[in-house]
């Protein structure tokens, strides 16, 4: 409770009036001043907005939505005081991607490493985990010694060296959004079409490279899972990106269950490595698939659709993809050893869940499987909570499949995390039917340039 | 900003997850379940909800508002865990009477007295200032020695003793409201209809007294300025009476300008202290002298207006209102020299504002009035700001008098605040035209039984 003012921390009189005042208007439907949105973001990063004023402001704008004109200044405000990456420097154009998170969504971890390794550099920075979804940083810290934080003057070195990278989203780049993220994801301030537009835009301004891609999600799992609201997302993305100079495309692909099978920050870590050493897992393959190809053909419009996909298998069977993502892995200071004999942290204990009958599978519902990962300690529920890599789902079947009573439907890793509550959760995941059920497609709708 | 966890406190994961899920079904517009707002409530009392994570809930409550049932659910909840007073042992009925609060607004420090002083014994909770209005504990606190906390136990022999009490949401009484209560004034979330209902109404139900009173302010001064939107506060708060069972008066009063010409803590206690010695203070007095007689009536419904108001008068004229508020002041604890010789704390400083120009007084604007009492330290941004309870202003007219250039508006008080900006904000807040203009009516309406 909220009497002991030494918790709560102190603001600054006149931050804190201005951020009450911009509650009050904003919840009575008054249009902000642009200069408000630059003064409350610069004053929480420096500290003069204490985090329960600013979580009721984030939740207030969450509520009642912003203007074009509001959204486009909360995210130049995003990006005040931080630098932008020198990116003209290298040879030749670069690719930056975004997607808005899922579940067993490990795009990132395939996609970058397999258009680098056609030749394109990308430079791909990211975030943690937002609410029941995976983010990449915590995965990729399953790599011992990995360095998830870059400093800005590093990605262009490590760029030319090894053609990608993957950092975490830099505070000195995009200051605003960096504190105000760890925040949204702790007070269900999360799924807001504006924050997370204006979040993912000024990253991507920070970055400002040659071609975009972003990849939206829709369905129950996805961070806005009604199908109109994604496309509305999509497009106030896109739009926002033009109103910076940025020319981007985008992907609508499909989050009505989990994209992969792995789920957990180790496990799709060792999913990830899988696919870029061949093995093209349905449905996850088929959206990183196409992602590849706008990726590449962001930097070079007159690729055809064939050409482009003839190089991104080439990569993917020669072991270059692979090869590529060791490289570059090794070179952010993830062991070798650890990569190359695969031993990334696992979880003591496994517990299998079965079909409790026959049937057609007709739904998995990804939330469910999200947050029975967050049940065994592979994501957050407060700020302070740390993770256990090696927990999480692995599913052993995607909507559409055939399976009989006692089939294993999914295996549940786990250490010390409540593992009833867990397999309760995955079990009432699934739906079944008694009639053949159409796998849904991975990718609904493509936004061109 | 919001990186460093151990600054954010911790909430355990279960409850954090139920307010996290209730913020999203909120803002979605699905209906919240009762029980859950027991469980938020009493976790947040209990300590495992963090303030960030509350205000959040606050906010998105403040925006979506709540139906019947739910706030039913929450005013219940706020008073799950506490206790009730057990006025029964008094001999006669007891009465308790609320305000929504303003600027200049002392009734409670008169009215007490008054109707005290008429022989009906009254109890009176209340809190600290919300927002730019004053509250009456801060108030009571520039008395040296005044001890604004009963115990419960204690209020009904101080009733019996002295014929009323003056006391402090007691957090064993409404355990939910008083952890709620503080994080509200510092996240903007004050001005809600039913977080305001809510709030009240937990508090009457703590109390039970046989008459209760409303004092539902409206105007540019009121945490509710629109007189439609103050009329459904009004209406919502006695709805929310009879379902626990209550049965209430209320009445509708103006705050589009200052009540009493005193705005600060010590100000507004020497200001209530005229009145009870006999002076009938034009627009204060209006209103005190209505909200003792619905007072009186509560408990005794055959008193007609003319008698209520002679007894009324005579409790002024005679001293005993006054001794009354002496008698019960020491008897918490106030320095009885302070109240003898009215050595109450005083600023160092004294600044008058004066008449620009020549004409009638259209406007004096409370907010300007409240903000500028802030300014100068009478009131807090922040949870740990520290009050001067010398600090404020006192206005030398009301809307409607007539004024020359140069003529004195109003007197600042002041120690070490933004003076300048105060007095600025002050001059600010004065309107003139060149016709006469009427006085706005202290009263606007009136809510019978």
């Amino acid at each position: 409770m909220s009497a002991d003012p030494s918790v709560l921390g102190a603001g600054t009189k006149a931050a804190s009036a201005r951020v009450l005042d911009m509650i009050n208007r904003k919840r009575a439907g008054r249009p902000l001043p642009p200069d408000d949105f630059d003064q409350v973001i610069t004053d929480f990063v420096a500290g003069c907005i204490p985090d329960y004023q600013m979580s009721a402001w984030l939740a207030t704008v969450a509520c009642q939505g912003l203007s074009t004109e509001e959204l486009v200044a909360l995210t130049r405000a995003y990006t005040r005081g931080g630098g932008a990456l020198d990116l003209d420097r290298l040879d030749g154009p670069v690719i930056d991607k975004h997607s808005t998170g899922g579940v067993g969504d490990t795009t990132t971890l395939i996609v970058v490493p397999v258009v680098a390794a056609c030749g394109s550099p990308v430079v791909k920075m990211t975030g943690r985990a937002l609410g029941f979804a995976g983010g990449t940083l915590d995965k990729l810290e399953s790599l011992r010694g990995f360095r998830p934080y870059l400093a800005p003057e590093e990605i262009v070195p490590m760029t030319r060296s090894v053609g990608m990278v993957i950092t975490g989203q830099s505070a000195e780049l995009t200051p605003g959004d960096g504190a105000t993220y760890a925040l949204r994801d702790v007070t269900a301030t999360v799924e807001s079409i504006p924050l997370i537009a204006a979040s993912i835009i000024s990253k991507k301004i920070a970055v400002r490279a040659q071609g975009l891609v972003l990849d939206v999600k829709t369905g129950s799992g996805a961070l806005i899972p009604d199908y109109d609201h994604s496309v509305q997302l999509t497009r106030t993305m896109l739009d926002l990106a033009t109103a910076f100079g940025l020319s981007a495309r985008a992907v609508l692909s499909d989050m009505s269950q989990p994209l992969g099978p792995a789920v957990g920050n180790a496990l799709e870590i060792r999913q990830a490595l899988a696919v870029l050493r061949g093995e093209r897992t349905p449905g996850l393959w088929d959206l990183c698939a196409t992602l590849c190809r706008l990726m590449l053909q962001s930097v070079d419009p007159h690729l055809t659709d064939d050409e482009a996909m003839k190089r991104i298998d080439r990569v993917l069977d020669d072991g270059s993809a692979h090869e590529t993502f060791v490289r570059w892995a090794v070179a952010q200071g993830a062991d070798a050893t650890v990569l190359e004999t695969g031993q990334l942290p696992q979880a003591a204990r496994r517990s299998t869940v079965k079909a409790a009958e026959s049937g057609w599978i007709t739904r998995i519902d990804p939330r469910a499987i999200g947050n029975a990962t967050l049940m065994v300690g592979a994501g957050r529920l407060t700020h302070d909570d740390s993770l256990d890599y090696g927990a999480g789902v692995v599913l052993s079947h995607r909507v559409g499949d055939r399976v009989d009573k006692g089939d294993v439907l999914a295996e549940l890793h786990y250490d010390t995390g409540d593992a009833d509550g867990a397999r309760a959760l995955v079990q009432s995941a699934f739906g079944f039917g008694d009639k053949p059920q159409a796998a849904p497609v991975a990718v609904h709708q493509i936004f061109g340039p």
